[in-house]
């Protein structure tokens, strides 16, 4: 897939400097490394642009540290998500310098602070339990390069507070949309603005809520315009794909 | 439990008017009519003082035909709810002044302009094909004697329209909000009046709608207080529920 | 929407008192609080004239202290619902005189018995486990200044209780009835009375009970009018809407 | 494991009669017959001295007409259970003598009159809509000789006339329970007498009911004592083992 | 609905030894008892003449305790069922001659041994797992009179040891089979033996098993005559139903 | 929120040329027409900027006719989705250059090529059953001017077509993926590819895909970053979505 | 990824017949052919070595009959599943000598017995209504050049027969087993054989068999080893992959 | 079933070394032992030739050690699997050279490394969270005597190692292929490689995932052939499966 790479590969095939047999299995195969538990993808993070990011839920936490202390060779940013204390602490045994946002469960190896910023989301939550995903998103979003604010609990339960903020909310390119229970935040702000809206339900609610069903079913049904949905409690998918339109 | 009757009941026994065996008798029955695929009550009828309404949906036509016939011999107003036009056709063979409300699938023998009303139930729907649903509930509302009004068409996805509508809906001693989709509207309406709110999801939609399952959920974990929900495409249930509050 | 607001605006700017760029500004926004992690809605208490309720799960209970000690500043009356032993502490530590209801789960701050009760609402229960909701929606109406009585353990299995209770139950102006397992209690009840039933589903039960949602589906496809639904364990949502109709 | 069969066999084998490898084939092998689209069990039907009983639906008419009649040929009565309107055409074409009871969706051949009677078992149903359920196990319950009665439209949002049948129904050996919507009717029932009740969850019903799951999880979760569920609809099921118990 | 206690009062009514007016209260009221956090039903169980059960699950330890002192004043035998440990350990606080069946999460008061048993049911399991809901129908089918036994670890994957108790199984008047995962042995049994089987799925399984449905919808769906079915892990309730067949 | 419209007024107000109650009457309401069954909104279109859409499925068809014959007098551009051939036959009544898209069940009044368009989406589909959902993908995206391919067909099943057409993918500003059975295709796009993508679940399959739910779920737990999600079905919101990150 | 393919390549770049721009187009693309409304996959068809197969359903018939007359210039036998009669009739206009299979829903175009057949595959159905699945997979099978053989109607009802039939089970390689309502037979039979099974849930059932979720349940959650589970009805898959293995 | 058995069986018979009766009783029994918890099957053990495997979840780990002990005697490989540690250390304590397998939750008491192996068989796993499910599969794959190779984190979102993995996938027999979240790579590796997949959904994900349905549902929906399914988690049962297959 990349020109360069086959044109050179094939002169070399044409010069005679490299075999066939050798250019067949280079064809094959693409670099990556090996270490014992798992295949860290540098070749993706260098080809994204984008700092390296680790899924840390359900993985041993030595494992999920020695995978830091891999990647941050190679990548001055490294993020782990859904990390929870007990992560946290392996990771600060070998990378001291780690840091923990305890309610976006996010850990952090370099300067977020230090990438240059661009264009301007939103990070917008229904209510304060639905905080940590918000957070989750917002430090995402920043760490991907974006300029990025957050407008908190502006449910529609008092939705004065909502249209309070408005005019800020519109000057935003991208806006993410956080809320539990109901899930209706981002059917109401899709009514009001004409700015791309990125769902994420959270689990947050009890009884019929069935973990999150409830938001995720009513953000999928949603008769605004202008609005995709992502996983229940995907903080970071929705920061991701909000970065991509907001650059 | 009629104190009336049973002080009647147990004086015959004292004066020895009623025998002690047909006094057992009586205290073990209640009187009911039979007739042969079902029995029709008329006692609840009265002991409410409200029209008689049949559910006519999984009824052979002509037995719906047929307990029409019999309730209003004793009842000036009898409703069938979810009626098809067959059925419609069936009764109207045996009663010719029978009116079909297509729209609600409603059909009504008597007057119901004729009932005295009282207070004031508006009947909110969010979009034009939760109409029917809303049609029911207006109907049956008028039926049981109440001032009603319908303020359509105002879901959350032109939100300005709802806020137009504002000062009516506060007039109101209930409301009863109508919604498919997500089902958002009676959140929404939650968070703005002090208004008992009696929320009815609809089968309306498509996808992950899962035929009105998407909006029931929305409407059981509204965080706005005040709001209550009936089964999906109930209108006849929150006109009834709304008519108790009202008087 | 506030006309008295509205109309001294307009004044003020018909005199010159109000700059109109001003006017614009405060049309737009309505007064709130800010603080570090929540927006509390003092606006919201005030308008609808009723203790302020905080829902406690989810949030961090030093956070919850928080909200409790500035809302007592401007509240006499505070609660909060689904609220742990550890979030109590929390409270007690900032407001010595809170007080824990451990059954309902709910701290309240302010002394309950002290606001005027109007009207007669009756919180009945199915089982002995379904009493901590019954309990959350006992304390929730007296907070709410309504008359409130309990009568528990009258489930379908031992309907001879229930009839014994009918007396009291027909003096109620609404009906607040809690139940899990299979859920029938306000089926039966609304085929007796004439009263709205606000039926409460609780998580009571096991195996195919899948966490409420036996009682849910009952009460929702009840043959009975005059019932209504909210979600799964909601008892204080029961109490709030009765409350309304209460008034 | 038929003793009289094994016996003979062995003596057989002892006395040389029958070889070995013979015995061995016998062994292995159950008499049945073929016919080309499926094995009719005369077997079982022997054994179990009990109507065949012919499962309609999802069989093609004219398979089901040729299995009647084979299967008439070595059993006086014959069912055809969940049997529409052109099944029982393609019927009457072999065997003229055929019946077809519409409501309850059933084809007999034979005269169940004629079969004696035993014991006591009542089918109750509780609306007008869950009659052919209802009708379905009582056929079939008279098929295999039992002493039925049906006592219908008793459900609990008319709980008086469910108490004016009290008195019937207890004279039952075991009660069939047939009910749409929120089928709380088994549980009422189960609190007020001491029989055993086979409990029917019926389709019947709209919207949160999902055909019929609602009141499958209402009977199964039923507080009360005595009570078992078949599937939905399962009017035959629900027979046979009353029929069982009866005898 | 007690014809000696009616026809008593009518008498005292004729005779003037009732006032009318005490005649209709003790008409409308039967008796039960009063303790503070729930009411004890000791009409029932002398009405049905079987020990009582208390369903302790969801119950806090203490009131358990109470309960089970408060019963045992009235009834020989008290039994406690779904039971932890903590439950048990307050119980023999009160009454030190309690027993703990730690199997079936069963608390006893009372000698189950001494009384008298009539008739045979079998409890059948499917795996070691699912032998805690088997003990359950079997010590509450002992208690209630029945003579029972226990055939285990007979599921389909070793079809040969069922065959092997065949002859054992037909013996009894009822079976009542336990079988978690598949659940699929209920429905093989129906196909050999013509005893009427209480099918109890259990929550024993894991993935796609999701607590018990899988085995639930099994036994619900079988193809075999002869099957009833109670909620997941309910031994008690196929243990009472058995016991009213057996009888 | 509209602050040219806020100016004048306030100045109005100022110079005495607007009454004060006139003002706060012109506050409260915004400007939308009535017809009988429906409030069109004529409004949000204008402000939106985009051709006016009508969501045919569950209107009357004479009642979306009339509803396009509205919109046509203010709207160059006016689309009608999830139509079906009936509803176009009344439609074409009423407006005869109506134009019919069977494949996407859309019906177009107004000339699309005309529309000047921008970027470029490509419409990518799994299987040739998912192409109906894709052409309303891409009938809608024309409409609203954006410069729109099809690739269709490209399903995991056979990946190497996928491969032969990366680089056309590549030169998207957005992708929108079609899937229906697995909905594999947004997971592997995703891994492939640096472009957002909308990803569209359709209910093409049978079995345990449960009408859609089974893409559905695959798209929202893809592991690959960059993907958001749209309602089953719901071609037309990924179009919407899309031309919003486009332009 | 063809060894041979990429030699010749490389070897015509080093030679200079192939220029390095024309390389890296054909390294890039794969050979398939375009039809204006799918793209058929010569390639795959060829490379597997299998007759093409079309999945009919949610295919319009005319385009189907076009994929048939373009697939049988290079393949010279193609079979199209879930095919109803009108497509039938479509692909019976183009292609003459077309076959179709009514009860297992196939059109077969050349002829199936003149292919070799290899192993020994045996399809087993547990009752009448599962036959139109069971054939679908016998008929797959017969055309991927498998000797097979049918057993039906031995479903767990009737176990003995099963027995009956295990003989000849016991010689098959690998065994198809399609059942629907409880879908036990691939337990029992997993018990039994030791021979790989592939499990067929149907969707043949009612209630609470939820359109074939019971089977699939029940096969997914199986005790015994040595099954695995296609798709519901999804006879094609199983004889897909038991020709897989049978070779 | 066993005809060298029955042979002798009978010639004993024949021969009168055998009495009938004696004969009929062997005839009905096989041969098991009891413990008394459980009955462990030899028998099986030894007609299927494979190590006899002990699924340890939901015993209590006093029992599983002593059904280890037991089955050590008989069989030289025993395996325990979803075994936690404290299972283990019972286990330990009566068998000291048991061998845990952390990451597989498998207990071993033999050599695995001394048994022959045959075939090839790859276990391929998405991501490295389901590499517990992975590696239960790949020490199974070898108890049971096959050759089994790794070949982990390979999933779809790094589409490009997958493809560097090709030529060795291709020269298996077998394919085991786990995945949680979305599980697409057995559907992405079915269109690539022409070897029967088995395809283990793992619990592996959050949201939205539903404890493994998504990617359940994904493998049952794959439109690839050649794809076969296990329930979630299941490594035991894939291994188990693919043996057969691979021998």
């Amino acid at each position: 897939m990349n020109k360069e790479y086959l044109t050179k590969l094939l002169n070399d095939v044409k010069s005679g400097e490299l075999e066939i047999d050798n250019a067949i299995e280079k064809l094959k195969t693409l670099p990556f490394e090996d270490i014992d538990f798992c295949k860290v993808d540098h070749h993706r993070a260098i080809r994204q642009g984008v700092p390296e990011v680790i899924f840390c839920k359900g993985k041993a936490p030595q494992h999920t540290a020695k995978i830091f202390e891999k990647l941050i060779t190679v990548n001055p940013i490294v993020l782990g998500t859904k990390a929870d204390a007990v992560t946290f602490e392996e990771v600060k045994k070998l990378i001291p310098h780690a840091v923990y946002h305890s309610s976006a469960q996010i850990i952090t190896v370099g300067d977020i602070d230090s990438i240059p910023k661009k264009g301007n989301i939103i990070v917008v939550s229904a209510g304060t339990a639905d905080i940590p995903i918000a957070d989750e998103a917002y430090i995402v979003s920043l760490a991907l390069g974006n300029n990025t604010e957050r407008v908190y609990d502006i449910g529609v339960a008092g939705i004065h507070r909502l249209f309070a903020s408005l005019d800020k909310l519109c000057s935003a390119n991208v806006l993410i949309v956080v809320a539990g229970m109901e899930g209706a935040l981002p059917s109401v702000l899709g009514g009001l603005v004409d700015i791309p809206i990125i769902a994420v339900p959270t689990s947050v609610g009890y009884g019929a809520n069935f973990n999150g069903l409830s938001a995720l079913l009513t953000m999928l049904n949603s008769c605004a315009s202008g609005i995709t949905v992502v996983n229940i409690d995907n903080g970071f998918g929705a920061a991701y794909f909000a970065s991509m339109i907001n650059k």
